[in-house]
């Protein structure tokens, strides 16, 4: 079933969800959980932002571009693709800030015991800014096999922040069950989508989630080091705080108070003025999820990571995503002595996935511009790879890792 | 002397220092310490991130188009803007984002009392910023007159925070003097050079300054949103820290090391991934420096801000931009009851200045594009207007600020 016919039969008339993606010729992109492709709509929305907004319209932009409102626009749109109402979401700064915003406040109100519950899994940026908050602040970070997440709640927690996605493996957290236990013993729940949000269904308010934050770069396109987002409840709002007071945190940011006054609503987690190139070709890029159902977009991206898995299978690969489409992400990855050296080959030959350390190759599924015939021809290439015994050519011997 | 005819004599053969510019016809632009004017590299180099690094580099880019060491590459160029060598600077995040992580860094090592000193001319943001952490570490924030400034510094204080240039009125701290007092008493320094940086000279390392932060968007003209920077003196980097642990501060991002060991040297200062888009575009418009002699572009800018001081005192205005060249910014502002009003009417004239609550009319002068005949076609706009009473049309009357 692994054949290109194959392949070919099960994409129909649709071997794209959506046309709108410029991809190079004949390459295999499978590392859309790193940098999304380009949507066409981009290119035009950086020239007229560039040209127009900026060049010609020049500060007056700020009202006649409505470039004041970008960030909470952008934030509804991305809010809308993980279950999130309007004014909840909002873009801004980079993922990890917007952890420590999060996480910060959090801890701020939190009634439980003076401890951030995290698993070994998470991001290492994410542990990085777990670790200086709770150490700033006199809390214990305590790190638990991911598996051991649910029962370890009960433990005695203040904070939850996990990463939904682990982005080694692909495995995901139940979030509405994670959530519930949480809740229902008084800990405040932060969740990172970096590798959930464009992936597939979330639904943040359904399953009660405190806090999110996410990443624009990744299954959203926004490009190369997009604006990120944070989510808050608008349960949590009225108690939520913001550690880097800035400007744009303000009640009113151009009456140029001396002191500071929370604004009301999700404005309150903005620090400075918006990265409004950057945020004005996100908002361009969020335009292709206008263009398709949502939901055959949830389902090829299951349907896809399956078929990856399978052929994975069928080369005697080890595995390390879970089977079922509910327990994992956009993604496939495997565990080999040569991983490194295998997905080097890959790239030669025009399929792009990535190494993760210190044995993982890891495959990202981007469900809007990929068909099951990018994934046969990515796995015809890896099956020609293991049989060539390819692998030499790359000087690379087996486990060596560089 | 105010006229046209003269304003082309002084201009000479250069009516701008540089003509990579993109200005519309017929506007007198004033409002460069807003939002910067497009150098025409701009465009080019964002189409050139978006259609070839983005689009078809995809991943690669980060080596291939060294997107890895951009922040870096930046950093260098601003650093050679404001008298910084080389690994002192990065570009990142946004001012108000570097204020909190340069101030965190100074108070974790100041010696003297815990006391942060500024005055109450600073930028709202920063005084938001600098009263969040004073609050959060128990310390003091001290806000005096800015005339007090060299002599509360004895009174016991552990950093020093403050803008070198008034936003609204332009007048500009000592930066040699009142850093050498600082530093003669051991209090760690940190300068806000938002209102600096590409608009006069800067000397940081020969001033002996600690930290400081500033704008991309502005007189670097790095376009909206533009990434800041933030600048720790060499003799600092051994016992700075950053508050925000994210992947890039980290010693080795990519070893996905799940303990955060801080990086050496100025990347220590980053927390996550940069904003390639709007960081490329700030690096095309710092091209413009290159190719400028840096000292023309200082004394241009003095001359030109001599000039509109001039015309508003020749014109009867209540000027309060101190008169000496060393004494102020690259701004020239008047106080009018009627600010607001006679700031919309100039605006309906074709000339871009700002106003500042509640009665303060600001006007830019970016030295890189513009000439004395730009600021006599602004005066006499401006005395047009005054003459007329034209800003009845505006139906505003006096004392009214909207």
């Amino acid at each position: 079933m692994l054949d290109l016919a194959t392949a070919l039969e099960l994409d129909g008339d649709r071997p794209r969800l959506s046309n709108d993606f410029v991809l190079p010729d004949g390459l295999v992109y499978l590392d859309g959980n790193s940098l999304g492709a380009m949507p066409v709509q981009a290119r035009e929305r950086a020239r007229r932002v560039v040209d127009e907004e900026w060049a010609s319209g020049l500060i007056r932009s700020w009202n006649d571009a409505d470039w004041v409102s970008l960030a909470r626009r952008v934030g509804d749109r991305i809010g809308a693709l993980v279950g999130a109402g309007p004014g909840t979401t909002i873009a801004c700064d980079s993922t990890s800030i917007n952890l420590y915003k999060a996480v910060s406040s959090a801890m701020s109100h939190a009634d439980g015991p003076r401890v951030i519950l995290t698993d070994s899994a998470n991001f290492p940026s994410d542990l990085y800014v777990l670790g200086s908050l709770a150490s700033a602040h006199g809390w214990e970070l305590r790190t638990v096999d991911p598996a051991r997440l649910t029962g370890a709640l009960a433990e005695g927690v203040g904070v939850l922040a996990v990463t939904q996605v682990d982005y080694r493996s692909g495995r995901r957290h139940d979030m509405a069950a994670v959530t519930g236990r949480a809740a229902g013993l008084g800990v405040v729940s932060v969740w990172d989508l970096a590798h959930s949000a464009g992936a597939f269904d979330v639904q943040l308010e359904e399953c009660g989630v405190d806090y999110a934050v996410g990443c624009g770069y990744k299954y959203l396109n926004g490009g190369p080091g997009a604006p990120a987002f944070i989510y808050v409840s608008s349960s949590r709002q009225a108690e939520m705080s913001n550690p880097i007071t800035g400007w744009f945190g303000h009640e009113q940011p151009f009456d140029f108070d001396p002191s500071f006054r929370p604004a009301e609503g999700i404005d309150r987690m903005r620090v400075g003025t918006s990265h409004i190139l950057s945020l004005s070709v996100l908002d361009a890029a969020l335009d292709v999820f206008d263009t398709v159902d949502r939901f055959e977009v949830w389902r090829r991206g299951t349907e896809l990571v399956s078929y990856l898995i399978e052929g994975f299978e069928a080369l005697g690969l080890e595995v390390i995503t879970p089977r079922l489409g509910a327990d994992r992400g956009s993604q496939a990855s495997f565990r080999h002595p040569q991983a490194y050296a295998i997905v080097q080959a890959l790239i030669d030959r025009g399929v792009i996935g990535d190494f993760r350390a210190p044995d993982v190759a890891r495959f990202g599924v981007a469900p809007l511009y990929l068909g099951h015939r990018d994934v046969a021809e990515a796995l015809a290439a890896l099956s020609d790879l293991l049989e060539d015994g390819d692998l030499e050519r790359h000087g690379i011997k087996r486990g060596q890792v560089t």
